[in-house]
């Protein structure tokens, strides 16, 4: 058995994009299969990505009012049928408990799919008053949805997630809420994590079961196929009436109060690797890496230069996340492992950069070396990491332009789809129909209807009537 | 309906202990019930407090090198059963998933009970040379085990806690793992909630499923009986045999690692409210509040109180968590309500007050009142925090002497149990019949070997031969 470690290559992303997602996952060690089906384990690399996700998430979600809580994991079978439309859309894909130690359970109970019921089940001890509103929860958990076919972060049987659940004084109040966090995920997805987002609503056929709208940001992965990131939903006084939540208003009415619910998963993990990662890995945007900059001692063994590095280390610690790597691999051998790792910047440094008083920075997006002077790091640093993000962002931005497309009849639809990975730009004229025949005939799903609206043609691309709005189409995960 | 809230009345806790636990998880709006058996619902106050608790206890996991990771939230039959202790102290108190979606499934998963067969599956992948030990791994989730009778926080079906899981080299290593975290453990509740602790070893009887050793610490609660806070576990490399993780040693060969579980739960919520609550409700250490001081203007319709209020408010933001109670209750009202949900300090402000230069901070500890100058409040406020913590930590290491008792016969040991609640130190010679006797005539269990050893007695308190250990024993939640 060989002490040192050999840097395996992946497969390469043009060759089988599938296979090189998983061979990123497996290599920069980000998760592992377990035993249990459609379950995934997280490990620490891929869960300190995550809690960087949490923090910034969680700090957004205070700044707007919101507090966290902790419902039950589980679902009396009762209450998740008190909505209708919700129990439709969940009932087929839960886990159900039916036994407790050695006794069956009189009413099964299933493992929270989400938790709206529960939240209303709340909402109906504690809302009485105008006064009592807005409530404005969030919790951090896991859920369980029985997949069929499963992938690490993308789909899997349990997932880490968030779910903000509001209940407001009017309908106004509701949606604006609503459409605030949906700008809350959009500005964390563009600003932290570099992934450029379409903001836009759902059509009734894609939105959440027992939403009256549900909006959506959708980011565009390295294949050409759409991932929807985060969404918000607005419920109306829907659940409230099936719950019987009710509040004494203003002016002394009995009223129901209005709801919203929001939610962001692992699955942005997904996102991440997908749309920033290359053939040599991971590439994590600054604000999530759980190492933002890695120095690596080149010529370690020579006097003053493991001593040099950590001196830079200590200096860099007071403005980011930063290592230094002493272990006894090579400096080749290193490089490799924190690019496919996906450290933003790597430092390297030896005895001559020590003569000169400087070091050598290396850019995990576009591998660019720069001579930065060890003097003044503790600010050229900060720069460096923010111009990654912006090399990151600019390059799926580009990435993105590039792979959309526009069809004006269901001809140039089918050939977009067959031909082109990317966004399919086109109107609809709001017809299930419509909806349905493009997915049969050319294998597109309708994305989101953009708050950014464009005119591409005044027919709908499926059935040549008047259109109504322009929409996203495309293959998505 | 009345617009203004009622301060009511909690149960006096001389007259019922239990009925005034439960008022003041209820009134200080810590907890919920659910419709879902033995569930209960954390509230944002008390989910604050818990958020505080994981925030300096992972720091500490993080200053000790240890890592959060996710593992999947059931567990598969057939694993649960590969170590032969742990299945038969496990598996009467799960929840079992038999169906998914509508299929039944081929074997049963339980929702984990903790998580030790699902870690030891994932070390068999990762584990390998010395050079992947040690292992150091921590996860925050929560966990579900059938209870027959629950009170929040104390004892639910499903709780929130971490469960750390460390793999070693070397036996010792894994012994000085355990003992770390214990004292991590104590440190933190001696520190930061202001809870004397004895530190020591649970008996055979009392120690975890599939443990060689079980650490411990155990607090005395306003009642007398005893709370088991945290507890740490060496396993050797007992669940290593089971499932057959080895690693290539530097000597070559091939070796068992040697593992060791610890974990700390929301029942520390329990623990702080039933030692350092009283009549008016509850008293939060302050590294935990949510709200460390509370500022209440008296007469605030007077010209300057509000604003005045609001500056101090943020001069002190930069050095504690505060906040203005500008509601339209009274000053009495927001006294008692603040007092009732434990607010470490108030400050009273009031017209008077400030043509002084002074405000009137009010310590929750002893109910105290200092004036204390305007001037200088970033300096006094923090000082002020440290000696509520002080109090607090007095007041009940005071109250732990005064009822912790000693007892050399049985028929002393029967006396204090039925007479003065407590502690009860005494000698044991080591048999588990004594042990069991204790409990049946004197109603005691062993609380702990604790690891500072006094000889009340050459003999054992239960059978008369020669005594081995002194021990704690006493009624336990």
């Amino acid at each position: 058995m060989s002490e040192k470690k050999q840097v395996e290559a992946i497969t390469a992303m043009d060759e089988d994009f599938a296979r090189w997602y998983t061979d990123v996952v497996k290599k920069a060690e980000l998760a592992d299969y377990s035993s249990v089906r459609g379950c995934m384990i997280i490990r620490p690399y891929g869960y300190a990505v995550w809690e960087n996700v949490q923090r910034d998430l969680d700090a957004r979600f205070k700044a707007t009012g919101h507090e966290n809580v902790m419902m039950p994991l589980f679902i009396p079978e009762g209450l998740l049928q008190k909505e209708k439309d919700h129990v439709e859309g969940f009932a087929p894909e839960v886990a159900w408990v039916t036994h407790g130690g050695s006794e069956e359970l009189a009413e099964r109970l299933c493992v929270r799919p989400t938790s709206e019921t529960l939240f209303c089940e709340h909402y109906a001890h504690v809302v009485q008053s105008y006064r009592d509103l807005p409530k404005l929860y969030n919790q951090w958990c896991s859920v369980v949805r029985w997949e069929k076919t499963t992938r690490p972060f993308l789909r899997t049987t349990e997932f880490l997630w968030q779910e903000g659940h509001t209940m407001h004084e009017t309908a106004e109040e509701a949606r604006e809420e609503t459409e605030r966090m949906l700008n809350v995920y959009a500005d964390f997805c563009e600003q932290s994590l570099a992934l450029p987002v379409i903001k836009g609503q759902k059509t009734d056929k894609e939105k959440f079961a027992g939403a009256l709208a549900t909006y959506t940001i959708e980011a565009l992965m390295h294949d050409g196929k759409a991932l929807q990131s985060g969404t918000s939903h607005y419920f109306g006084d829907g659940f409230a009436r099936a719950f019987d939540i009710k509040f004494t208003a203003r002016d002394n009415s009995l009223q129901y109060p209005h709801q919203t619910s929001w939610g962001m998963s692992t699955r942005i993990i997904g996102a991440i690797i997908m749309t920033h990662g290359d053939d040599r890995g991971l590439a994590l945007p600054p604000a999530v890496a759980p190492v933002q900059v890695m120095i690596v001692p080149v010529a370690s063994h020579k006097p003053g230069v493991l001593c040099k590095a950590e001196e830079i280390c200590q200096r860099l610690a007071k403005v980011c996340r930063v290592k230094t790597d002493v272990s006894d691999q090579s400096p080749g051998w290193k490089f490799a492992e924190h690019e496919m790792k996906g450290v933003p910047v790597r430092l390297e440094i030896g005895p001559r950069d020590i003569e000169n008083g400087q070091c050598v920075a290396v850019r995990r997006d576009n591998l660019e070396k720069t001579a930065l002077p060890l003097d003044g790091l503790e600010e050229s640093i900060p720069a460096l990491l923010a111009a990654v993000r912006d090399g990151l962002y600019q390059k799926a931005r580009n990435r993105r332009a590039n792979m959309t497309f526009t069809a004006r009849d269901l001809g140039e639809m089918k050939d977009i789809s067959q031909n082109k990975p990317g966004f399919i730009k086109a109107m609809w004229c709001g017809d299930l129909v419509c909806e349905e025949k493009l997915k049969e005939e050319a294998g597109v799903s309708s994305r989101c209807i953009p708050f950014e609206q464009e005119k591409i043609a005044d027919t709908c691309v499926c059935c040549g009537k008047p259109a109504r709005n322009m929409l996203y189409w495309g293959k998505a995960y």
